[in-house]
């Protein structure tokens, strides 16, 4: 088992993911709806348990949870109705999608709805907030002079994680939220492209599914902080985490446009207006003829507890069994899940596969690699939270590096990799090594086609990667435990694509054929996301040393400091008057980056193998406050954490950046200056620390 | 270094401990007052850094920190009067104690006082309310309907720590506390012991000193969970953690019996009375004659930020530097420190000088040794705590174990022992290799002599261990960090000797000679202490596999679950109302059972020698909660805290200990029962969890 990490040994496990096995994976497990919490998706869960068995893993088993999820109700149907002025339902949005063709019979399809909306018929006229931001919001308090409480507010989707939208909401006062799927937000530009099922535009009858929760990190929002086990404690529901406290509830373009098409009020600045046919006046309430009418949301969802499971397969490794590299991705789907996420667990599904065709010629992974399919992250990352908090203590001691696997592409143009400072270097490294899936590109490497499409030029010259921000599950992994992490996925041109996430994102359009006919029809795209995320896992695995390049993160830290500093020299009068300097910062990030060097060169004459790969794998978790960032105790990272503002992207030095924000609206400035200080203080005192883990062991 | 444990090494290590050395260094330390944040106590650092490097450590360094220290102003002294009608002082206490023969010309003696008193000169009527335990302000206002609000509470000193008594004093509305030292609780009962200097019993001017804060294991009150540095962020003196808001002063009893003898209102229970020839009446006031007199305290005590400085020496780990095992005890006094904590102290010097003769031998311990001499622990641990505050990552994955060094000595019975129950068999070992120091014991083991002077018959036939409370340096090493600890030193007779501490402790008469004369004439008595607390470093730090005993925590762990279960069992009716059960903690025990039970076979097979010692290491850890216990964020442990009624004290279960005891003061039981549950629920996880731990790491 000594070479087990040989190079002939990689490229046989990257030479055995084939496409025509992903496109079967993909086929198998998109056949029906697989909501979490239904007979299906447990169904599915056992079948992958059974073929991970067959695929040849050591250990495979079913863990189950009972965290809270949310359905519609299903002899209540959500929909939102124009009343008049005797209260008579004058319109009424859909109950549903219509059912792609092929389709038609499938039982199940659970209709767009928001996951854990308050239930409620709030009734009244409605504001229009654009897409909902922090921004929005203050844009239209402070310059249009517009007060939402009592109103139910209408905005589209996009930009920022919706559950955002809807804390802004209630934090405005609104009384409940619609959310709609503009074309500007969710069509392809540029392009001609057909709404699905004759491309894979949003079709306008489409609406997009999700979770509205503002968990930051909690997992079950009843059992924070503890796997949701029977015997655990639960809270009672008004004290749940993050449950808003307003009705919410999603609609297609077509049903926006009736909501939209006579409303009054103010004519929005052109970054308010979508791609409608419509005014986009800002309200509250319709024009003159139609004053009399108002809104009503019809919300009946219910919040049950109900269980989960994960699949955890196991390959124990030979010399390191308690090292852990995991691979991690879920397995529950709004409907069919045809890219989001079976496009990804498809591509977990043929890494099993490999692996098990290796470790039957007799390879063995020097460290235990884990495989998981998570239930239930389309309710808030539930799954592999509960998972990770009832194996922290395990995790934390042990595990190397996590690789999140959600949907494999969500775009036909180039790779696409966010992860922790300290992969960089090993990501290049293997996109050296694949090929570019892409026609024409024979003989490219995935690095090339990449480099070319995508070069992340105010930083170096090569390929970008980005910081993990949230919204899948690496979450509870990387932002709460400190495990070094990272994802892979095939992505679109953000340059020349500017819809959000992909147009028929958490629709029933989401089918295997999506994928087959538009997205990937030769699969190779997929067989090369399987193939990066493949390589990860067997380096981070199988090298002797670890793949972790702690000098990436020296300079990632130190460029952050610059950045964060940069953003508070908007108030460079204040910064004077209340004696505040990011000195402590850059010094403690020079300071990192001694240590790092010193590290790199011990590198070079290493002769203590396990206590140098101890510090690689400890860097990530010296970064983690047991006491987390303000309010959010779950997100305990210092260098990331999802935005405040949205889940969906990465804040570096996300307690200063908070505190910085704040003082833009704050009553008392020097108290808020003094909480500036005090995480500019948190996070040198962090950058420090985890300086002193890498130095040498005999002199620290 | 293969040999580096070996039993003739370990012989060496004891056997160059030696008593006169121990009292030279004794003798040394002692003859200048060196209170934390004074010159001379950095001084006494400098020539213990010196000392240390000349017994040759590999490195010795001072470490600083800023932290917020508090002594009485020098020009405006505290004392307490009793006022006439017309507001003359027609008493006044003593501003200092009288001074011991031979250190009459000492400059730098604090007078007594209650470091971290608020100022203030509050003046109203006293009322008498025993030791001010919980229970003590329970009869006084459920049965003697005694409210203090507004009055000025007098205590005694004694069975639980000082700043619980404020606490409790605070919370019941008192505007000022008295703390006096009762001969019952300071005077050796039984055998005639004279005063100092004719013996070790208290005199009547002397005072004990003593931090009066409530910090719950934050350290510097200024800088809760992060490090004291130049660029720390320090909170204001208003937000600063544990301090007490009303004035605090100590008295002896010379002047106790002049605030107490004209004290009017009821007769108190013959559990209150004291020893003194006053008749002990709870007030509130003086008796009729007296009745227009009134007290008041004049405190005029300072807050201050000041340097401390820690020495740390390290002896390199040959095999494992990067496991370290860590000596620790603190140097500041408040006066002298003949036994507080320089008897400690002289132990750990003298352990240095012996492990310094071994390494000059060609002795080298596989793992790094850390010894480390503290500051200013009689401010609240505070040296000690920002240190592991400093150094938290490094410590949470490599510590193996801290043995803490406060006195060495409080009696001259026998051996006393507080630790994790890993370290019982380690304990029971060692002592079974090492000499009774007392007199006519030749021949018999310490192990024999502590045997048969303090069975612990509840448990078994074997000398009794308890657990570790807090009051020393121990505490954020164990409560907060998780890192299996002990403490060892000489006691006095607990069945005979009911006087709490020893009789001068913390006064000015805590002398080298009340040593040398009284407690320990031939020094054998701190060799044994130095030769325990040396082979339980020598053992931690050399042997292959840790010393540590999964079986004893497994032991414990049900025992704690049936105690505290027991507890429940009071309110039987309730628990069956609520729907409270123990069973899932009973299962948890159990189940770690099996798991300790499977470890101890494989070590019989052991053949991974670095996974076996980790898992044995990491299993402290397992028990450390990261959101802490209800409102106590530093105390993390969950089979352990100190007592939320008395920091001296250690709880098992702690967190359903506290809820239980809420129970009896609930205004809503079914909310009171629901945190019941709650805890047994955090409880059960965590140990189900730390069960993982110790698993197979093939099949965890």
């Amino acid at each position: 088992a000594n070479n087990s990490g040989s190079n002939k040994h990689l490229t046989e496990f990257l030479d055995e993911m084939r496409s025509d096995q992903i496109r079967e994976h993909l086929r198998k497990f998109t056949r029906l709806p697989h909501l979490a919490g239904t007979e299906q998706n447990l169904k599915y869960a056992e079948q992958i348990k059974k073929e991970w068995q067959e695929f040849g893993l050591d250990s495979v088993e079913m863990v189950p949870y009972d965290v809270l999820l949310s359905y519609p109700n299903k002899t209540q149907p959500n929909y939102i109705s124009i009343v008049d002025h005797l209260g008579n339902e004058v319109f009424n949005t859909s109950l549903a999608e219509p059912v792609p063709e092929g389709y038609e019979g499938v039982s199940n399809i659970v209709p767009p709805y928001s996951a854990f909306s308050a239930k409620g018929q709030p009734e009244g006229d409605l504001v229009y907030v654009n897409y909902g931001r922090t921004e929005d919001f203050f844009q239209l308090e402070r310059e249009m002079k517009i007060n939402v409480t009592g109103k139910i507010v209408i905005v589209r989707y996009g930009k920022i994680f919706r559950g955002n939208k809807v804390k802004n909401a209630m934090l405005a006062g609104a009384k409940g939220i619609i959310m709609f799927s503009d074309p500007a937000d969710y069509w392809a530009t540029g392009v001609q492209v057909d709404p699905y099922p004759d491309g894979w535009n949003l079709p306008g009858g489409g609406a997009q599914r999700g979770n509205v929760l503002n968990l930051n990190g909690a997992g079950d929002p009843l059992t924070p902080g503890y796997p949701a086990k029977e015997y655990t404690y639960r809270f009672d529901l008004v004290e749940g985490v993050g449950l808003p406290k307003i009705p919410v509830h999603p609609i297609g373009f077509h049903d926006a446009i009736r909501l939209l098409e006579n409303m009054g009020g103010q004519i929005p600045p052109n970054s308010w207006k979508g791609a409608l046919n419509v005014s986009y006046r800002i309200g509250p309430g319709f024009t003159d003829d139609f004053k009399s009418q108002k809104v009503r949301m019809n919300i009946h969802t219910n919040n049950q507890v109900t269980r989960i499971y994960n699949v955890i397969g196991r390959i124990r490794g030979s010399l390191e069994p308690d090292r852990y590299v995991i691979l991690g991705g879920h397995r529950d789907a709004w409907v069919f899940g045809g890219i989001d996420p079976m496009s990804g667990a498809a591509v977990v599904h043929e890494t099993v596969r490999s692996a098990g065709r290796l470790l039957s010629k007799g390879w063995r992974p020097r460290r235990t690699i884990i495989f998981a399919s998570w239930d239930a992250e389309e309710f808030g990352l539930l799954g592999s939270t509960e998972w990770a908090e009832d194996n922290a203590k395990l995790l934390q001691e042990r595990a190397v590096a996590y690789i999140n696997a959600d949907s494999a592409i969500e775009g036909m143009y180039t790779l696409r990799v966010d992860c922790t400072p300290s992969l960089h270097t090993l990501v290049y490294d293997i996109t050296k090594q694949i090929a570019s899936p892409e026609e024409g590109e024979e003989g490219v490497s995935l690095y090339e086609s990449w480099h070319k499409r995508d070069n992340w030029t105010n930083d170096r010259n090569a390929p970008r990667i980005s910081k993990l921000g949230s919204g899948s599950d690496f979450e509870a992994y990387f932002i709460r435990l400190g495990i070094a992490s990272g994802r892979a996925r095939y992505t679109k041109n953000k340059k020349t694509e500017k819809y959000s996430s992909y147009p028929v994102y958490h629709s029933v359009y989401e089918t295997f054929e999506i994928v087959d006919k538009f997205y990937d029809a030769s699969f190779k795209r997929l067989r090369a996301v399987a193939q990066v995320r493949g390589a990860l896992i067997f380096h981070l695995a199988c090298s002797e040393l670890l793949p972790l390049d702690v000098m990436e993160y020296a300079d990632s830290l130190r460029k952050y400091a610059q950045s964060i500093a940069q953003l508070a020299q908007r108030h460079q009068d204040e910064m004077e008057t209340y004696m505040v300097s990011f000195d402590s910062l850059f010094s403690a990030g020079e300071n990192f980056t001694v240590a790092a060097k010193g590290f790199h060169e011990r590198l070079q004459t290493v002769n203590r193998l396990r206590v140098m790969n101890d510090q690689l794998m400890y860097l990530e978790r010296a970064f983690i406050d047991p006491l987390g960032l303000p309010g959010r105790p779950f997100y305990r990272h210092v260098i990331f954490a999802p935005s405040s503002h949205n889940k969906y992207a990465g804040e570096s030095f996300p307690g200063i950046y908070d505190a910085l924000f704040d003082i833009e609206n704050s009553a008392d400035p020097e108290k808020s200056w003094d909480e500036v200080k005090r995480q500019i203080s948190i996070a040198a005192f962090t950058v420090h620390a985890a300086a002193m883990t890498i130095r040498e062991t005999d002199t620290t």
